[in-house]
Order: C-alpha cells, then sequence, then structure tokens
C-alpha cells in the first residue's frame, strides 16, 4: 500500500513495470490513476535513492534485510570472485568449499548441538523444510502420526503451501485453500491486547492445551518467533514464556521450531533470537539477515539429536533446492558474517537499542500512540484511536489511517512497515549500523506525520 | 548416490562437510566406511574439477542449470556491479531497474500474450506460486471450486508441499504427508513401455478423463513439462499431444501450466519448451537456466488474460518472496540472456542436436541400451536387461546397477544423472556450448562402462 501519488510524467520504467512486473502483495490495479511505483536505484548505508534522486531512511532495512546497511561493493564482490572459480555446482550428493565453510560457520555460532546446516533459497523454502524435517523425524522415531504443526496467531511464516499452513493470517491463507493440512494456531502474545481474564502466563500453557486437544501423538512441532513479526513485536508473554514453551514441547515429544528469518543476525542483539531469550529449539529457520539479503540465501539450523537418525543406514531426507548452499550466496553471507564481526555489529546494537526505544518511548505524549514494544533494532508502536481504552479506529477510518501512514511517511522519506494485520502499527528494523543521528531523523519524521493523522482522523 | 570410494585420507573440507552440512537429497551416512564427498573447486566450460584437481566433464549442467556453462566471469561480475548501485530492495509494493528489464525482457522472449513476470527464489517456489494463483484466478472468476491441478505420473516438480502435491514421485512424497489437498496424476508420456492395449493417443485423453472424473468444476490447472524430466526425459506422446491437452483444458476452462524449470533457456532449442512443440500454456513456471544458475532466481511468467482479473480495483496476489527479482540476479539473469543472444546458443543446440542424439543412437549396438530419446540438448538412455522384451533388471540387481553407474561413471570423469525413478536411466543435458568434441568424449566414457555394466550384471 505504500504507493506514493504524484502528478509528474511516468517514466519508462515505471510504463515497463505496470506491463510486465507482478510485484509481490502489490495491488496491480492501484497503478490507475496517475499513482508511480517507488522505483529504487541506489543503497547506501541506512538510506535508499529512488529514480527521481529522493532519499529515503530505510527504517526497515529493506524487509528487514539488509542488516549490514546497504552499499557495501565488497560484499557482493565477494560473490563474483568465488564465481570465477566456480559459479555453481549443486549440493545434491556432492559439495563445494562456500557451502562447508558456511555450515561449518553457522554452526560455530548457533548455540547448544544446533550443529547441523540444511541450505534453502529463502525464507519460506526453510520453513517449509523445517516441516517436512520434522514429519519425517517422527515417521523414522516411530511416531508416523506426529504431523501437525503448532504456530500462534497473526504469525507470518511464509508463503510456499507448507509455510503458509502454519502462518496465520487469515487474509493471506483464504485465497488459495485447501490448505496443507495439520496448521493449527494458539494465541500469540499480544499482551497489550490480552482478553480480559487471560493471564500472560496461560499463553505458554495454551501450547499444552493445544497439544491435549489434537492429540499428543498427533503433533510434530510447535514453531514460534522470538520476537513475533506480524501484529507488530509481540514480546514473549513472560519472562519463563519460552522456557515453559521449551518444558511442554520435551514433555510431549514435539519438536521446537524457532522461525527466525527475521529475528537472527543480529536483529535482537544476538546472533540467533533464541539466545537473547535464553531457549534452545531443535531447528532454526533463516533468511535474510544471513546475507544481508545482498544474494538470496536460507538455511534450517539442526540439533545433531535431530539428524542423528538421518546418519543411519540408507536413510535420506528425500529434499532439496537447487540453488541451496549456492556458492555465490555462500561466499556473500561469509562476507557479511566477516562484516558483522569486524565491525562489532550485535555490540552497537546492544550499545545503542536504549536509544532507539527510548525515542520511540518519547512519542508516547502524542494521541495515537498507544503501545511501544519490541527488543534490539526490532521495535514497534501500535497507534489508537483512544490510548485510555486502547480502543481501534473504525473500520473504515482503519483503513484510511493505514494509507495515510504508507503515502505520508513515504512522501516524507520514510522506508517503514506500516502493519495492518492487527490495526495499525508501524515497525522498525533499521541496519544494524544505524545509530542515535538516524533516531533522530526517524523521529524527525515520524513526529509530525503522527501529529498529522490525529489531527485528521481523531 | 553418486558417492566414489577413495583410500586417501579425508580432507579437512571433507571432515566439515559429514560434520555440518546436510547435502540436498543425499544419503548421509553413506560417508562412513572411507566414502567420500565430490567436493567441486573449480568450473570451466563443460568441465569441472574436484579438491583432488580431478576433471570430470559435465554432462548435466550441473543439474540441468548451467545452459551458458561454468566459469564466464563477466556475468557473476554484472552481478557485483548491480551491488555497487542497488544490492538489494524489496519488489513489494516497489520495484528496481534490474527486475523491471528482466521483466520486460522475459516477456519478449515469450510466445505469445505470456507478458507478465512474478519471480521467485527457484523452481519449487514457482510451482508453488502457479499453484496458488491458479486457485484465486478461479476464485476470482467466480469457480471457488476450481482447486485441483492433474499433473504426470513420476513427474518431479519440486519439493515445497504445494509443489510436492503435484510431484508424482511416491518415494519423494511418503515420509511427508499428509499432503496438499489437489494433486491428481494421469499416466506420463512413457511410450516406450506403453501398457497392453493402450495407444499413444489415449495419453492426452488421459487427461480429459481425469478432469470429468474429478469434476470440471473442481479441476483449477493442468501441469505438464515439454519433456518430462523424471524416468528419462518422456517426448510427447504423438504429435498433437500438447495441442489435444491445450483443447481440453479450454474445454473444461482449467489453466495449463508448463512446467519449464528444466526445459525453457535453450534447453531443447528454444527460448522456452513449449515453442517448440508449439503450444500456448496460461503459466510457464521457470528457474535454473535463467540465470544458468549464476545466481538463484525462479520466475511465472503469464498470460495477460490470467492476469486481467487481478488488474481490477483492490485485487491483489496476497503472495510473494523476500528475494523474488533480487537485484543481483536480475543482473545476471540479464548478462546470461546477452551470451545467449551474442553466441547464438539455440542455433547451437539446434546445429548440434542430431550429432548428440546420433552418438547417443550409435550405443544402440551395447547389449543393454534399449531406448535413446528426448529432444535438443536434453537426451536420455534407457539401459534393459533384455532389448527384445524391454525387461527390467531385478530389483536387488537395479539397486546395484544404479550404484555402478553412479560409481563408475564419476571415476571415469563423467557427471551424468543416473535417474532411478523409473529402471535405470542415464541422463544428457550438456551446457548449450557443447559441440562433437564433448559429444566424443562422452562416448568415449559411456561405450566401456556400459559394456562393463552389462558384463557384470546380464
Amino acid at each position: 500500500m505504500s504507493l506514493t501519488a504524484t502528478t509528474a510524467t511516468k517514466s519508462a520504467l515505471q510504463v515497463s513495470a505496470e506491463r510486465h512486473l507482478w510485484m509481490n502483495f502489490s495491488h496491480l490495479g492501484h497503478f490507475a490513476d496517475g499513482r508511480t511505483l517507488p522505483i529504487m536505484v541506489k543503497g547506501a548505508g541506512c538510506y535508499v535513492w529512488d529514480e527521481h534522486g529522493k532519499k529515503y531512511l530505510d527504517s526497515l532495512s529493506s524487509l528487514f534485510c539488509v542488516n549490514i546497511g546497504h552499499g557495501r561493493p565488497e560484499v557482493t564482490q565477494a560473490g563474483a570472485d568465488q564465481g570465477r572459480e566456480l559459479e555453481y555446482y549443486p549440493t545434491w550428493d556432492a559439495a563445494h568449499p562456500p557451502a562447508i565453510k558456511l555450515a561449518e560457520k553457522i554452526a560455530s555460532l548457533a548455540p547448544g548441538d544446533l550443529n547441523r546446516v540444511f541450505f534453502t533459497s529463502g525464507g519460506s523454502e526453510s520453513v517449509d523444510s523445517a516441516l517436512k524435517l520434522a514429519r519425517q523425524y517422527h515417521k523414522m522415531t516411530g511416531n508416523e502420526r506426529k504431523t501437525k504443526i503448532v504456530a500462534r496467531s497473526s504469525a507470518y511464516h511464509g508463503t510456499t503451501m507448507g509455510a503458509l499452513a502454519l502462518t496465520g493470517i487469515p487474509a493471506v491463507r483464504e485465497p488459495f485453500e485447501p490448505f496443507t493440512p495439520g496448521g493449527c494456531h494458539v494465541p500469540n502474545s499480544d499482551v497489550y491486547r490480552l482478553p480480559e481474564g487471560v493471564s500472560p502466563a496461560s499463553l505458554a500453557e495454551a501450547f499444552k492445551e493445544r497439544i491435549e486437544f489434537e492429540g499428543p501423538d498427533t503433533v510434530a512441532a510447535v514453531i514460534v518467533e522470538p520476537v513475533q513479526t506480524a501484529g507488530g513485536c509481540y514480546m514473549p508473554a513472560t519472562e519463563n514464556y519460552f522456557e515453559r514453551i521449551r518444558e511442554i514441547c520435551d514433555e510431549y515429544n514435539v519438536l521446537m521450531i524457532s522461525d527466525e528469518v527475521i529475528c537472527s543476525w543480529g536483529r535482537i542483539g544476538e546472533w540467533f533470537g533464541c539466545q537473547r531469550f535464553g531457549y534452545l529449539p531443535d531447528m532454526i529457520t533463516t533468511a535474510k539477515g544471513l546475507t544481508s539479503a545482498y544474494a538470496p540465501m536460507g538455511a534450517v539450523i539442526i540439533r545433531d539429536k535431530i539428524c542423528d537418525p538421518f546418519l543411519e543406514g540408507d536413510n535420506s531426507f528425500l529434499h532439496g533446492f537447487t540453488f541451496a548452499g549456492h556458492p555465490v550466496s555462500a561466499a556473500i553471507a561469509l562476507a557479511n558474517i566477516e562484516v558483522f564481526e569486524k565491525e562489532d555489529l550485535l555490540g552497537n546494537v546492544r550499545r545503542n537499542e536504549s536509544v532507539l526505544r527510548g525515542m520511540l518511548e518519547s512519542l508516547r505524549d502524542l494521541e495515537l500512540v498507544g503501545d511501544v514494544r519490541g527488543t534490539g533494532y526490532f521495535q514497534a508502536i501500535e497507534l489508537v484511536a483512544d490510548k485510555a481504552t486502547k480502543a481501534r479506529f473504525a473500520p473504515e477510518v482503519e483503513a484510511q489511517v493505514l494509507k495515510f501512514f504508507s503515502e505520508d511517511l513515504l512522501d516524507r522519506g520514510l522506508i517503514v512497515r506500516v502493519d495492518d494485520r492487527a490495526g495499525v502499527v508501524l515497525q522498525f528494523a533499521p541496519p544494524l549500523i544505524a545509530g542515535p543521528e538516524q533516531f533522530a531523523e526517524l523521529e524527525a519524521i515520524l513526529r509530525p506525520s503522527i501529529a498529522e493523522a490525529a489531527a485528521r482522523f481523531l
């Protein structure tokens, strides 16, 4: 919905895009009546520029991806250098040095015995792979009926049909029925809007209740994000939320999948999100920050105990992707991780996260700001019609508010997530190199925009 | 199964790979007892080299991918050059020049009104996307129950749960039940092994029968490869096979998806496989040769008439992938297509395909060679226990024959597909730059290997 209105004549690129490119999650018809599509041509640090030379603060790291910031030519060059040696070879009964070195590096950074890496081309493939692996693991260990996966409401886990079965957003699911069987959903950890009589502690118990309801013999896994993205940075419901979910999983022989496509690679101040909250999942799904999106790549990181049955005899995980472990992508991932280490990006997040949070908290003096939540460089503010009652906008007004922010913030030069999946939420995930200067800029854009929305819509 | 035995001490890379890398479709346990994993370190033209300096003829284009051949530094460099401008920006309600230019280029090469391009990160995502698009298209045009997709037996369409529902290979499916509903299968076009009383002409009619059986109101699409890969290059059953399938699709308002993840980008001598056989599908799914695998990328190419309902009002295809249209991958795809055009690779295939085919036909004097089939640079030979009766090997012998070829051909320096999905098939898909010199090398390796197998196993 981040389409901006302009009266300028459309560029040749605009015309071609409208004719030939089917953009993701986009309303193609909105290009009618003079609206133009933002066409980005350049990136550097925390900023991107469009075809007209307009500069934007990228407070979303281009969809939670560009953790090291834009415009690091040495990182893409590391891919081209690998290309001079071997630009591609599959990892089907074979391997190549970049995939091996990257798997070893990831294992060295991941906690506990998360030592085995299955590569994919992106987040949806990672989640689809984790679902398949959980099912086969249980089949191989004598629990043939364990096929269901418990996810959380409004969580986004991807769009391939396996991942979609776990995604908890009705609008994203409905056109594509019938779904892959086995997806079940429990309430998420939105403690800002806890229903009457529901305690935060009960939200972990919901997993136990659901497993009991479905039948423990039929549940293969639970999937949770360390901080849930969709709906706007839902934090753990209580301090021992994940510890309790881990206990429940152990009690019922259910695998715990930590979906860290967004929350790994420094986003919340640690290599992996589970490290921030002190739990050890059986699998981590990742993508995005793994390469800072300098090349497409994803991965599933797997505990030794889950891999062990697959090491026996002729056993095999009959699954894979042509581009899994792609040598150019792997070389870029290694160069990306090197930037993290050289520049102590995790340290930068830990040193500055309170500055980002403090700035957002300071916006609470504005009429619309109902909640501020998140951790690390992953924060959200929820905008409400009435702070005292937490009341949302009426549906038609809400649609206008969402449209206002999508257009107004872009006009003011800010790339941000205007999350429409549970009320009105502005979500921030700046590059990990960002600091007080960018947060001041962010405030200078947000404050007048939110004030204007209050004037218009209250 | 292409693991080769060696007595050499394992390299540090081997040890690390065995500890941390989960290879695709691989038997991880086979690394025990001294077997080593081929680790490729270099590629040039039609050849790759492993870590010990051993050279291999890559007669499979590294899993049907490297159509322009290995080792073109200018192609990966085109990616790095794009990276200097903009290394990543999503195509979610936005765009960037490389994705737009590539969409326009693809549309200019695709036949008919296949003018709209939805990008993905690879083949499985392309097929999952086509399935979802077919379902939503019918929902939006008043046919809510049209959700099933008819595919062919033993066909491989990918591994994400949507794609897997269409894949017709039981072994690849079984561990992952329950499947996404809606996949149905009809016989493929294996005319070499037509059952008694079945005519080649009846194989197209099988689609009609299946649509009638399922109920025309419930069938969304048919998916077919121009030449079916799994099982070994099954050609159209008759000259009008695809024409008849197209007619049946039109009769029942069923979309026709041409899965060209392998058969596009010159593999069978045309940009798109459907052009070789003269049919116009509603969607083409592609990947692999689109970039010659110099970077991960896939696409669905869609006819205007399928896109039209999505252009109206607030309609939207609520689907997408973070890495869809990735600027570095798109720049690499454009550089790849430029190589095709500059060097007339389609022409090279058309000029030399009969040389490849002639060489393979000449092997019919060998005892095991039962059938030779395919077109362009996509050919297969089926090996049988008895040429007169077409009898296959007994199951335990067949496993040994498959193992023999996997190891022996690798030992002789040949990368080839030993297809185990319907008997014993050797499959060839050389880079499109290959010519008589490589085909002579191929013969020099194949002939003694097949002769030795005959001596051992007959």
